[in-house]
């Protein structure tokens, strides 16, 4: 079972592995610590589990996903030889879900393996075990398999020798693997060495400078970190051939909620004639939103501005503004790569429409 | 002389002076401990004085440049009863000149001193250190009367209750006293207490984070910080009103350089519709630079860019590019506040034409 994850994602090094899944736990990348210390946790049970997702050890909505799905395994595990499996089982499926109940991939990925136990009517616990692990390896799999065909479909798009501006990190970190714009670079990349990357530091939490600019090392893709505020300056002077990010809800219009920045981000590409792309699997399309003014904008605690790392950069009396997110209108966005193929953005309605 | 500087900033809270001369030295509020210290630091000698230089105790161009006037005052001082008294003075001008060779501010300054003490025939060493005392208040006295002026001519653009985002510090801490972005909202929020203040952090050196909010704080002009990637979404909701920034130089087109990360600002406030003004003294304008394209950006060291106060943000094995400046093209400049008025950017040439 586990040899089935560790063969599908062979070509990738481990480190970039946010999740894996082996015979002794779940063995997580733990990002709290990057870009300085590359650490793993392994954990073996649903409360350590539940622990590492509240405290952020793995993030990205995807990757918890799959975090929330091996915690069902573990729970398997666990229990498979005490009384009431299957209401211990359902127990834990409950407290997984409650760890960040934002989350909308962790409500899903546990749904799947609910709706599986729920079904079942083997009184064999080994072979409860093992379907669970299937589907919970499926999970993995199927969100591996959708950013390399995001990738796939991405990297015809992007020109000889490109030089890629990314914004936060939409990458292997934040999913099963590979990453979604992130997905699109190490596909280009792998055609053609001669792709650069520019990530935007993204403040305030500072994904890029930390997760991406790591995440690019590590696959010995050349990098330049800049400050949010430089894209525009770098734009000008011709050294950007296009932008791709990822996107955390796509409306039926195409409006993308994208990480706090993107907006002001796509203002400069359009301003200089250079492709913006989203890249994102379809479910992150919501046909329920019809435009981006109904998505609600989470607004985040205040010490992500007036610190850096626990370093205070500014006085006393001053008052903040924290929005976690903004909205790029359709009408700045070239096209939206999904797993799916690629679209205009106001193609994506008619495309997803079930 | 002294009680002359002081009568003349009265109305300026002392914390919010950068430079100040009194008897007993020049008092320096230490910019290198803001916001979280409120350090002076009483200089007595030029070699002082140019260690402060050095070391960024004093920074902006037209504080550097009466930092330096005020150098020479400490020279006339300190070697007034010496033999060779001229000489000393004269050699002392040539050493605080280098103290930061790029500041056009101080070399204009201390030659202002230089063309006094070549001028004087008064072998009565203490009527030209008399003589000294009054030219450097003068420079200090007429950039603060600038910065003034600038304020005076803006606030008539500044609407009833203006939410007004500015970005770095163009403030009292840059300049003698009162500031010129800064000067402007000063001046405005002396008439309207209702006016409120967004200033961008400004990365890499967060100038606006700990100098601009720093400087609002001690005057009780309400601001609320935000990253530098958050303004485009805060006029898409309609919070800002008005953009005013700082210049280091201005083209004869119109074209201004100015901190990084200006020109995206520009892009931004022109997508919305929003006036976006750069204030000025007319001492910045370079009809010899005809264009923007014709202005040289300093590319400033990475430890800005890799770290925070010292604590690193990114992996070893990223690139970095760390441009200081950027140029806004005169068509997203809606006007130039000097102190001689308030101009379109297309009509410097012919306003400043000597």
């Amino acid at each position: 079972m586990t040899n089935g994850v560790s063969d599908s994602v062979s070509h990738l090094q481990d480190t970039v592995l946010a999740v894996r899944l082996t015979n002794s736990g779940v063995v997580l990348l733990d990002q709290t610590r990057l870009p300085h210390e590359v650490t793993h946790v392994t954990v073996t049970t649903v409360e350590t589990m539940i622990d590492a997702i509240v405290t952020m050890i793995v993030r990205g909505a995807p990757a918890i996903g799959v975090a929330g799905a091996y915690g069902m395994v573990l729970s398997a595990r666990c229990n498979q030889n005490q009384a009431g499996f299957k209401e211990q089982l359902l127990n834990d499926a409950k407290r997984l879900k409650a760890a960040r109940p934002t989350a909308v991939n962790l409500m899903w990925a546990i749904e799947r393996i609910e709706a599986l136990i729920e079904s079942s009517s083997s009184t064999d616990a080994s072979a409860l075990t093992q379907a669970i692990e299937e589907e919970a390896i499926r999970i993995f799999e199927e969100d591996l398999m959708m950013c390399k065909s995001i990738g796939q479909h991405g990297k015809a798009l992007v020109p000889q020798s490109a030089r890629i501006l990314t914004h936060c990190n939409a990458g292997a970190l934040a999913t099963a693997g590979y990453g979604t714009a992130l997905g699109v670079i190490r596909a280009a990349f792998a055609d053609d060495p001669t792709v650069q990357v520019y990530a935007d530091e993204t403040r305030p939490r500072l994904q890029g400078a930390k997760l991406t600019t790591w995440e690019m090392v590590q696959e010995g893709i050349p990098v330049t970190l800049i400050s949010d505020n430089m894209s525009a300056w770098l734009m000008k002077q011709g050294k950007v051939d296009l932008v791709v990010v990822g996107a955390d809800r796509i409306a039926a219009n195409g409006d993308a909620a994208n990480k706090i920045g993107t907006y002001l981000l796509a203002l400069a590409a359009k301003a200089h004639k250079i492709p913006f792309y989203v890249a994102a699997p379809s479910s992150t399309v919501d046909l329920n939103t019809l435009t981006g003014d109904a998505i609600e904008i989470e607004e985040r605690p205040y010490d992500e501005l007036h610190s850096v790392d626990g370093v205070r950069i500014c006085p006393e009396g001053v008052q903040f503004y924290n929005p976690a997110f903004d909205v790029t209108p359709a009408n700045l966005i070239t096209a939206i790569i999904t797993e799916a193929g690629v679209f205009k953005p106001g193609d994506i309605a008619q495309t997803f429409a079930k």
